[in-house]
């Protein structure tokens, strides 16, 4: 089949690679329908995380299961699935209680890389989660962002508490923090403040929902959050960065009381224990268990009651994956879709 | 009056100063009871607190309403009183939400200094909570408890989400730690753990309704606490320290989707985002709202419900509130009441 390797930072191939085979018997493995970059593929593509050497790439996905384990009961050949980017056993207390993504036997898809023709999933029954029937096409990349960027807004969004009543703010306007934005406008929030100086993206947050744009940053960012929310700050904010600068900015733009959401992969990022003490705020959030939300998105997408594949910007065939790596890190794109 | 001055670290007095008076309309004048001497106290007595010059000590505060401004409405002259760390108005979004501790009114006792004989109370109001009657003598150590320690000590195990069905884990052996468990147990925790390795705080800690006790620290009793929780981590754990060391074994403690409630105050403390990131605990915490709590406890105290004043184990009259600073820099004491 083929596949994307990064051999080293800023160096993407699509090569040839074995084709998976069921391993486990609680395995499946799936043909893919499409696949994509995500922003958290930069962090070694530019040198942010280290590398030990080549690396086959991807964590999202969707397609049709071609073959499955003797334990695998949930899903059947032909069956058109999504799963999260970490595979989970789904009966566990952690991921009973809705945090799959620290499931104990959790498995990182990143590590088998769905940037390819076909791919294994490990504990197919606690991981996949079939559609009511094959898909239409345009609903394909609505569903594809279900796998990671949809829950994981999703998440941040019922990690801030956002709901109706309420006004939520959201750092970081990439597919994420966007997704966020369709997330708290679906969980009922009535005012959505999105923080964004790209016009595009400001222009498709409005589509999602939001009802203000705010473009500064930083303490200067804070100060006209605070004046919109009569002094005391939000009382729900996303933050879907991951740096130092953006978790702060969060922090400071939530009043006492208030929820903060983070879904930003945490990178060089140190809280300050008084800072965080005296902001008073509730801070929750980590790697999306996106599991928890897949039944209720597949139904809304089904439903075509949401879009989130308009976040997908640029499509470009598996083969030009180097294209696709390379808009994403120069902002030419907010997310790719690859297709197959 | 008399009253106590920090000089410099470790330099208490107890001297004549002026009597309190009406300042504003809000305010109201009170003849202390009791009061005592608070951990946090120990912050700028050991130097690790900058001070700027000779400072009014005292935060915790009994007693009877002497006087009161021309706008407070809520409290007469006779009735016995008990209030916060934090004077707050009661009224605005946030005390509304429940974070009086950070009213956008706040004002901290600790400038005024309640180690005296009488203190002045800002928006009283919004601040001082009155009894049904006079309360007798053997509840005043509760009454005063209610003020600090123990409204700490309760926000603590709710942040923590304590409840019903759970076992909480509580870090921390101080005054606020005990009267954590003892919160843990009233908000219907089944199992407590209790981190301690001092023999006379266990003994209270298992008064106050703890079921186990793990002496080991950091990962050591993480790894303890683990195994007493199924290898998951605790659901429910509260943080009662504010060192590095007491807020990474915390967060380490909990499991996944878990709630950790901190309420020491955080010294020198720097949170890894990617620790934090990675362990997907909910963290809530700072300076606890008391006045949020100061109804309930009061009549649970009033029931004789709970006995929250055995955290004081020494008693000694205000003059010599110097020795009270040294019993507890030395930890010959866990908690000590100042009488008048």
């Amino acid at each position: 089949m083929r596949g994307v390797i990064m051999y080293v930072p800023g160096d993407v191939r699509v090569e040839d690679r074995p084709d998976p085979t069921v391993q486990l018997p609680t395995d499946a493995i799936i043909r893919l329908t499409a696949s994509c970059v995500c922003g958290s593929d930069l962090l070694p593509y530019r040198g942010q995380d280290q590398m030990s050497g080549p690396t086959p790439m991807g964590h999202e996905y969707v397609g049709v299961v071609e073959e499955v384990g003797t334990d695998v009961a949930a899903v059947t050949p032909g069956d058109f699935v999504i799963g999260s980017f970490f595979a989970s056993d789904n009966t566990c207390e952690i991921c009973q209680a809705g945090y799959q993504s620290r499931c104990i036997h959790a498995e990182l898809m990143g590590a088998i890389g769905t940037q390819a023709q076909f791919a294994r999933i490990p504990l197919a029954d606690g991981t996949l989660v079939a559609t009511p029937g094959m898909p239409d096409a345009d609903v394909i990349p609505s569903l594809l962002a279900a796998s990671d960027v949809l829950g994981t807004g999703w998440f941040a969004a019922v990690a801030a508490e956002s709901r109706t009543g309420k006004t939520a703010t959201v750092v970081g306007d990439g597919a994420v923090g966007l997704l966020g934005v369709l997330a708290a406008r679906q969980l009922g929030a009535e005012r959505i403040i999105a923080m964004s100086r790209h016009e595009p993206r400001q222009q498709l947050a409005r589509e999602f929902g939001a009802t203000d744009i705010v473009t500064e940053r930083g303490d200067d960012g804070v100060a006209v959050i605070k004046k919109l929310t009569g002094g005391y700050g939000a009382r729900s904010v996303i933050e879907a960065v991951g740096t130092q600068e953006s978790m702060i900015q969060a922090i400071r733009a939530t009043r006492p009381g208030g929820h903060v959401g983070y879904v930003g992969v945490a990178h060089d990022v140190m809280l300050p224990g008084d800072e965080l003490f005296f902001s008073g705020v509730h801070l929750h959030g980590g790697p999306a268990p996106v599991r928890r939300f897949l039944p209720e998105l597949i139904d809304l997408i089904w439903q075509r009651q949401i879009d989130p594949g308009k976040v997908f910007d640029l499509q470009l065939p598996l083969d030009a994956a180097a294209d696709a790596y390379r808009a994403l890190d120069q902002r030419r794109a907010t997310k790719v879709l690859l297709t197959l």
